[in-house]
């Protein structure tokens, strides 16, 4: 899987006009750069440079401590070893390729692509400072948002699988609901579930699976309590899994009958219907070259124009090997989004649309789907919710 | 633990005149800042200002959604939300505590006091950009160096009993050598081990253990491969558990007897007590105030002046909550190493001092102990191989 998108970052950076794309890293057991499980596949202790070129060699510059390991996996052909320090057989990679425009690990606006720390930034630029190449750095950004969002055939397939199981794990946990469990009681069904699939969770166990049921919860991001279901409650949970290294990320609604009732009150099912349409829109809305920000204004305006407040966050994220998968989004145009909900949407991208609302009295309505952007528009990976699960 | 910590960096915020640090991260889980298990304890998904200040606030300016987790735990006091971007309310909290100095959670030199994105580091000086703060900033090294450095009581406590089964596990790994078995053979018997002690590795499983058996081995730092042990090698282990969250990280060397022998060969003994004694000096010459170059200085011109090429890394890390615990170490004056050789050695560190040497023909003597510096000098946490362990 490497191999693949090591290939395919070469052809991104002759498409980008890149000369060169260096990850700089160093205990990156302890720090781990995105990339890293993306183009490189190992970690490494001391400073070391993992460098791609447009003309296709791959060259690592590490401690010699670090060379035995990278020889053996193979992945980057060319291994150049120090003891001491980098600065001089980097600078001699630099002299010898000659890069006029050299990418390097950092990001504003993308939590995927800014793997480079403050320090090791300063030091590199140290490194660099009075030759020809330090005005020459620009961010890694649009590689990666490429690279991560143009998912090859087999990562559609991993993803596929992930997003099979958790709509699987999500029926079984329909026959568990019932007034007297508590939140806690439920993510611990789920857990052994996913055990029993033999598959990872998506994100951390703190939140994953996240559960809330009725009118008083915390939002979400935030750990299953022992508060119990009751009758009447708005039911929700935020959930994937991790297969093959790839991440599915799913939430669905349920409604806790009361006593005497057989179908969910109007304001519940006006909620949950309002949600679902919501998505249908902004689906058929996300389409290759539609602006990022205006494809949240579809499901957002929406939401409002039905009376509702609008959610308090983007609508939606890529997926892939990571939950939050970063690149554009399906965000507002919001300070802390940066540049991002300016970008645009690309074919091979995987989103997640999550969009959520609370209906008073009884809960939030919240479903997350996953569609793929393709030439002919946004197709669904997921099995979209339709109605709302009764329990 | 953490609430321990916090109170701890308070008065280190006193000690060196630094009125506010700010551990500023985003998607934690991702990327996470190693100061997060010692003074934060949680994951947040949006821009997070954990700020602790000389007089004792503890605030977290939070996205929203993060927030009742943060409440939840507790450790911060004041927990203050924001929706769209987090600069308004960041910049309310420096104009109201009006810090002087402000410390921010990066590092140049040490790994462990490095967190902050790069790209996290555009974003804040961006939003401090026209104010007064913006000049303000310094690097938190000196705050973590201290707070990771000086261990507390429990903190010993746990270490020691790391050491304590570290070193359980290696007397039991002597009764399972025995010619024909592979490096992988070794360190699976030694992960059933750790596995059988309920404990967790102290670093990444790929090199830990760390097995090398004979004279054509790879070097530290890379994985058990499928060679033999054979009579006449030379074998070594590097190896760690972690016991509530706090590591060891011991080396043993062992000799495969030929038939006939009962001892190993001269010149096998002769670079084992080099190693060995290298070690003593080099803790005698640990104390509160010492340069640390000059620490690594007494191990590596011991080894040099016996003959042997000197090892090609530092004598020593700090070990702690990471098997490497950074800030200063016993490292020798090389660029890698930027300004820490220079550092000075403070009571209440933990080190480990691990040189290495070729023996011609048979493998590499090296051993690896832990030692605590006290105000009356180091004393030996693990207890020191004194003698080859023959097999």
């Amino acid at each position: 899987m490497i191999e693949q998108k090591i290939a395919q970052a070469i052809g991104i950076l002759q498409e980008k006009n890149i000369d060169m794309w260096i990850t700089f890293v160093r205990e990156s057991g302890t720090m781990p750069d995105p990339a890293i499980d993306m183009v490189i596949g190992q970690h490494a202790t001391w400073q070391t440079a993992w460098i791609i070129t447009r003309d296709g060699e791959t060259i690592a510059v590490a401690g010699s401590l670090d060379v035995a390991s990278i020889q053996d996996s193979g992945r980057y052909k060319t291994v150049v070893p120090y003891v001491q320090g980098i600065r001089d057989e980097l600078l001699a990679v630099l002299q010898r390729k000659n890069p006029r425009r050299i990418a390097i690990n950092y990001s504003t606006d993308s939590v995927m692509a800014d793997g480079l720390t403050h320090g090791m930034y300063l030091l590199l630029s140290g490194m660099l400072e009075g030759t020809k190449f330090a005005h020459r750095l620009i961010s890694s950004q649009e590689i990666l948002s490429a690279l991560r969002g143009r998912k090859t055939d087999a990562e559609i397939r991993h993803m596929k699988k992930a997003i099979q199981i958790t709509l699987a794990i999500y029926n079984n946990v329909t026959g568990f609901l019932a007034p007297g469990k508590s939140e806690q009681d439920v993510a611990n069904f789920i857990l052994r579930q996913v055990k029993q699939y033999g598959v990872e969770l998506a994100w951390d166990r703190d939140h994953c699976p996240a559960v809330f049921t009725g009118p008083e919860h915390a939002g979400a991001h935030f750990s299953p309590t022992k508060r119990k279901i009751a009758h009447g409650h708005v039911l929700n949970i935020d959930f994937g899994v991790k297969v093959n290294g790839y991440c599915s990320d799913l939430q669905r609604t349920w409604y806790i009958l009361r006593k005497g009732e057989t179908r969910a009150p109007k304001e519940v099912l006006h909620g949950f219907n309002v949600i679902r349409d919501s998505i249908r829109l902004a689906a058929e809305a996300l389409k290759p070259g539609m602006v990022s920000w205006k494809v949240d204004a579809v499901a957002r305006d929406y939401i409002v124009a039905n009376g509702y407040p609008e959610y308090p966050h983007a609508l939606g994220h890529q997926v892939g090997r990571a939950a939050h998968d970063g690149g554009v989004g399906l965000l507002p145009r919001w300070e802390r989004y940066g540049r991002l909900p300016y970008g645009k949407i690309e074919a091979g991208q995987v989103f997640t649309i999550e969009p959520r609302l609370p209906i008073e009295g009884y809960g939030v309505a919240t479903i997350e789907e996953i569609v793929w952007v393709t030439e002919e528009g946004a197709k669904f990976l997921s099995k979209p919710q339709r109605t709302l699960t009764l329990v």
